[in-house]
């Protein structure tokens, strides 16, 4: 069986994976040669995006399986990998469950098969989410996103970017708005890669333009995605957002948020329950990257600000489009009840 | 006479002018020759912001008078500069006046003093300002600001950052959230450097920020410049004012513009008037300065938009700080009336 999505191929003999690092000039594959090895393209940001990582370590665990008899073993690896990014909820979640079926029954079949179904699950989980939100769109919209939220950061099609995606792909005539998403950039380099492989028509625009497009430009919906949210309904997503939803309130444009069921936090009442991590100075000084690395504002000094995400009050949202479906204000409330 | 102000220095022998692409990291000043050199200073943007390439232009025009008999020869070399920077209405008009005065009574006298006068006015002009906004700002205050509209846009001490040095200088203890200005980055390169200087305190933020930071900490006012105003208060500025207007009103948060009398357009009745200039897509695929230059989007296939300015309609405006005064909503109808 080969699988294959926008950033990873696999074939139970090989794992190869998208260097996002080096979007958007160059498209080099790596191929996976142990846990190790994984370990350090998820370190150093290779690949990138919860639930693609998730899927990608787990597939390396798989195809480590097929040379290690030892259960031990293999758990201890696991365990090791699972702790190459701490904040990645995904990454934790399939490691366990690889770690449950070792400890239950190891063998490497076993263990093949449950990787196969976190990659298949998170391939299905991006379908369900997309096939419900592109019946939200209408022929003609014009959709502003943030971030990266596509075949880039998930195994599928994408959660947000999926959605346009999905879409584009049913032949509805959309025009994208992309925010470059500063500080990280991931509109400006990711996105727009992303849209340009798909195919659909887009313009790149600074996070400060959106006002101005939304005031002088037809603008029907704005669809991001989610890290957290909460059982009320609010949600963390990369920073920019809840300026977004503030800008679709004064515009009466629709304001959508796409995330799979599992981004609900049960333990999570409200937004105001949501630390904000503060990210590093620098990323505000200048810019880095592969496509290499300027500062402009001096490195001592400076106070800077730089909050990773921001949270957007469910009132601000005109709908959460989940893998279990689309719900409104009234039927949001029903997440208090676990699914 | 010496003058000195933030970026300008003339004691009617010599004018110094602050190389702005140097900063924040070097402190250059550069020893304007004649109006040929001068012609090359404003063209590579070495000196920005209308007021100050308009008072500088005529400072080396009363240095190039000095040496020059031949009013024909003066006039002739006046409309050769007048063309080096063809949007900035500012050194037009003060070119024009030494124009004026050359064919009146051409003598160096004559040309020196003008020139004095119009690096005068506009000291006096961000004086009057400054002082005016600063009576609106209580001890305390955390303000927001974008772009740079300090002194290093204009010979004095500025228009909204002119309010905010004003306010810090009374003593008042006050915080300054600054923007950083995609895509050009005047808020995170020259707005830090300037408040630096001042000693205010601040905290850079990408412009994304801005809806979080009212959200989650204490944002008192908003002040931002202006680079036309239409006789009902809609205003032209930098791309991203009218997104933090918008914010503003969500947020009830006072949103103040500052600017000299001479912004009013008594030709333009409504911000609908005011064309929106589009700058170079390039400009988003990346940033450069004397700091470096990268390019994180693809130069082919990448679309963009790059508004250079947006207008922000009266009615999100609280008050517009002008040289002849504060103007509230209803007060600012009379500008209707040429002043």
């Amino acid at each position: 069986m080969n699988m294959q999505s926008m950033s990873l191929k696999f074939n139970q003999k090989e794992l190869q994976i998208l260097d996002q690092t080096l979007l958007p000039f160059e498209e080099n594959w790596l191929t996976v040669k142990d846990p190790d090895h994984m370990f350090s393209i998820i370190k150093t940001l290779k690949v990138r995006g919860a639930p693609l990582i998730g899927v990608s370590a787990a597939l390396a665990m798989a195809l480590y399986a097929q040379s290690e008899n030892n259960a031990e073993l293999f758990i201890s690896k696991a365990r090791y990998l699972r702790e190459s990014r701490p904040t990645a909820v995904n990454l934790m979640y399939a490691i366990d469950r690889l770690i449950k079926v070792a400890k239950d029954n190891y063998s490497s079949d076993a263990i093949m098969s449950e990787a196969l179904a976190i990659y298949q699950e998170d391939i299905e989980l991006c379908e369900a989410i997309s096939s419900h939100g592109a019946k939200l769109i209408n022929e003609g919209d014009v959709i502003l996103t943030h971030c990266n939220t596509g075949g880039l950061a998930t195994a599928g099609i994408g959660t947000a970017l999926g959605v346009i995606h999905k879409a584009h792909t049913q032949g509805k005539n959309i025009h994208v708005y992309v925010d470059e998403t500063r500080p990280l950039l991931q509109g400006g380099r990711l996105t727009t890669w992303e849209l340009d492989k798909i195919g659909a028509p887009y313009n790149l625009i600074c996070d400060n333009m959106a006002g101005f497009v939304m005031q002088t430009e037809k603008v029907d919906k704005v669809i991001v995605g989610a890290d957290r949210i909460a059982t009320n309904g609010d949600f963390a997503n990369k920073i920019g957002t809840y300026s977004l939803a503030v800008l679709c309130k004064h515009h009466g444009i629709d304001f959508y948020v796409a995330a799979p069921f599992t981004t609900v936090d049960f333990e999570c009442e409200s937004g105001e329950q949501i630390p904000i991590e503060q990210r590093r100075p620098f990323e505000l000084k200048g810019v880095q990257g592969h496509f290499g690395q300027v500062q402009w504002a001096k490195k001592e000094g400076v106070s800077v600000c730089n909050p990773a995400f921001d949270v957007t009050p469910a009132e601000l949202v005109t709908g959460w489009i989940l893998d279990t479906g689309v719900f409104d204000k009234e039927s949001i409330k029903t997440l208090k009840v676990k699914g």
